[in-house]
């Protein structure tokens, strides 16, 4: 009778790489959707001189791009998105998920290495891991089956991750209390399960971060609202950080954001 | 027998645009008046280079700057601001009015691939939603009647932004404690509401803000008038920021911008 | 029977334009005793052209600092600071006082459209407001006799200013509590009244102050003394912010500043 | 009776010079065991100018690295890790363990003066001191056992530092109370002590730290799960700062990464 | 029957200027002992450029440095620290002591002047004020003796400067309990009297500080110990800042500097 948890109610399965053949399926759902999985959020700038070559230039080096992403396929499944026009703090990021952090650190440096990674400033750089959901008792049966209804709704134009940092004070609550919260939480999320998808990444321990929340929406208007539910409900004061930055972007294929950055 | 909170009392209507045929009015002031629109705050500075060039050079590339304000006139609403000598945070702001944050994004990346833009320095970017103003029930007839008088004045020498975050102690006050002390805070913006003009924009989850408000005025004392009455009140004592940045600046047509930048 | 507190006590006249006849002596004189002016302090850093430029280049820049004083002399009041090996935190200050802030923009704009001006980097902006002093009630005779004995002392060779921010809990409280915390400050100044001149800006909404306190004296010690005095009374616990920084500089006339540039 | 604290339990034994005969073995040892010796964290990133430089150049000048930390052989110890990758802080990252900190200093300046050391931009610096266990009286026998079976395990792909400052009410706690905490500490430690290996360094007065951490593992979410469950000790309640930043990387031989940088 | 506190004990007299007849020994040692002394640390990074030079280039720029050092030897005692190697925070530290603030100011900008002053970015310039030593009542006769035999060592190998801000609580407190406070704080620090010079400078309204202290030790373990022991007594909670930056450095003659900066 136990049921998942608002933090891990929504596990996606390799929604970004519509335009891209970019790995193999199977591997790439695998790592979208197992627990144990690293997933890591890189932020870069494009520096001044990038938009200062001509536009063959430019194309031939976003070719490089494509081609670090297809040599790591193997390991890494890759998601890009354009933050630029939404976010002051950074122009590009890529959501990558990998079983050993090692590989992630083979791709980013090999990134890094290529004419187009050398036009990139890294902003920031944060590690989560994913797990099974756990699960919270006392949900109703109306509650389990509106979270069990939450289902992959394909491709959404806006990504939202928020990295969160819990107060001292909530780690030494006892579990039953923690609980509690937790409800409450989730029963605040829920009128937007449906239009607000959610995955969530352990990061303690990896970074300065406890959580990193990551999520997709086709209704902007209905992820504040989800926001401005969690701020009221009892669990946000056991929160340091919430964002800080929050990091806004829209999810592009490797060609769509060549395309974009090719003009 | 509701009426609207001091946080929603006055909504602009196309104040700025006077100067420059951008788009077409009715859009316009549709985007400048209904709720459920995204405004974006984007603060730039100008680089180095871009004073050593020759006048005609720096002319030529502020011609990009309005037809890039011309090319998106169907969906966004653009105000300009002149910052530099009132403000150390930034040289110009742009205030945007788009029903989707895709819009803003779109509008951005093309700025910022222009000539002119490749000389801005992105300092900051927020966002906020305009929603139907909230009712606070009890206040008085006078109260009501005074803040109904809240009408267009015409366009004003002084804007200033002020980002606010509400501190988690407000979000768990149930609704009728805040009630109060949104009333009390109307009643002391009450004095200044002829020569202050305001619009709310909601923030959580858009960025690290809750609320961005934005202010008009041809009287800045009044303003700070304002601010220091607002100061006294007990939601005052609620607030996790206030301003850090507030912004100053001067509302410019593109035309009188493009003159300034010119010089 | 009421007495300025110490805030307002001294106001200063037109003390640092000496060397220089930067603009009529009457309209200086009114914006720097009025009340409803607004003194903006900004500083700079120079940047590492500006030293690698050979002595003649640097002097016919110079001559344009001069020229943009003399332009604006009829609306704004300028006095000069070196605060280069004094304070990290710049190289120069400015303090403009004007009975508009559109004015300071417009000076400040064509200062760094300026050929010198393009070598000042803006570090820090802040505006504040002038009024007529508040009365506290209660001071015994001797301690107004002591305030009133505040005059001129002539051109002194350190100015501080210092940015002051209070807690939400200062605004909160009764203006009796408030009146007892201020004439308990004033007391604690006295004894440096006569060698630490003073003149108080009010910040609230034009920046993220609430004051600015500007400072001069020819006594640095007694200063110091003065300060450590003000951190020992009540007043002192409710300052969110004091200082952060402590501007330090030593005023220049326009030809003393030049001239020191210009070796 | 007395028994390690979970701070000192694991002190390691020259793991990571293996690929490189980087000074005399016996000097290596002591210096990686000895209590009373200084331990350097020393970040660093690579210039832009760096990448842009040919192979032959960049090898060129990798080998003055590999010449700067054998000419100190007799002195320092030197570990290195990539860190690029894996940490937004820096590239790079040495860690020195001398018996004085003069020659650390010596050390870093010499590399500092190298061909490749130009291109090394220091991001931060802490130094903190090894101490010979403090014991924790009232261990029970299990979890001395359990203690002491602490073994080395050779090189582990992943390193983490963890900077630590304690709050003054920490310090003034009685003795017997933290004792107990760290008992807690280290018995919530315990799951992890086979995996996991740490290393504790003094750092109180050497830097803004009370503490470093280094922790090394080839299994990283046993890291996370050990990190998750310090979180939930009384002790963590006590601490101003854990990480900020937490410095992931992996260790590489001088010659691995000579030929990382080189590709 | 009053005897020095803990933070007035030691009183250096000249240490540093060893090997640079650097200004006449009289002033240098009344500037070292004297009250009412203001002493001044600049801290300096040394650019890009700088070791880019050729030697002969750099050799006749550090020329400058020993000219101009020599030039103000009537009015400024100069004493030099190499932080390279040991602080993230800066390459070089001046120590100033000047009977006015403007001595030293005309120093710093005549250093920045020179050619080699040129390749120096300021890092941070904090100021004190040296007073009499104020007596706290009570210490036993044993603790008078021990204070009374602090005495000169010689030139020791590392210096410390700990910028420290008290909190509004501590400057609230009654004297006495302040008093028995300072007592605890100089039992703590009795057992390093002998190893580790104190001297303290008073800071405030000259900067964001209150005090700055400045310490000299050959025995590095030793000032940890004591600066783990000051944290222990109670008024180590009444601090605000302690350190952040906490700065270290080898004291050097202008000579040995010189040497070391044209290698």
């Amino acid at each position: 009778m136990r049921i998942q948890t608002a933090m891990g109610v929504a596990i996606l399965a390799g929604l970004f790489c519509y335009g891209t053949p970019c790995f193999a399926a199977a591997d790439h759902n695998k790592l979208m959707t197992d627990p144990g999985v690293y997933g890591t959020f890189a932020t870069f700038r494009l520096d001044d001189a990038w938009m200062k070559q001509d536009q063959a230039m430019r194309i031939g080096q976003l070719a490089r791009l494509k081609g670090v992403v297809e040599q790591h396929r193997e390991h890494i499944a890759v998601d890009l998105y354009l933050m630029r026009g939404l976010s002051d703090y950074a122009d590009l990021m890529f959501r990558l998920h990998a079983s050993e952090l090692r590989e992630t650190q083979r791709f980013l440096v090999d990134l890094q290495n290529t004419a187009f990674g050398k036009h990139l400033t890294e902003i920031g750089l944060a590690h989560g891991l994913t797990k099974k959901p756990h699960y919270v008792p006392g949900f109703s049966d109306q509650l389990k089956t509106d979270l069990s209804e939450s289902v992959d709704v394909g491709p959404n134009p806006y990504a939202i991750v928020v990295p969160v940092r819990k107060s001292a004070e909530w780690w030494s609550l006892d579990h039953d209390t923690q609980a509690t919260m937790i409800r409450e939480h989730t029963e605040a999320a829920l009128p937007y399960i449906k239009t607000v998808k959610r995955k969530l990444y352990h990061a303690s321990g990896l970074d300065d971060l406890d959580f990193i929340t990551y999520f997709e929406t086709s209704k902007l208007e209905d992820f504040h609202s989800l926001i401005r539910s969690l701020e009221q409900v009892k669990e946000f004061q056991y929160l340091r950080r919430f964002g800080h930055p929050i990091l806004i972007g829209t999810p592009k294929s490797v060609d769509e954001l060549i395309e974009i950055l090719a003009q």
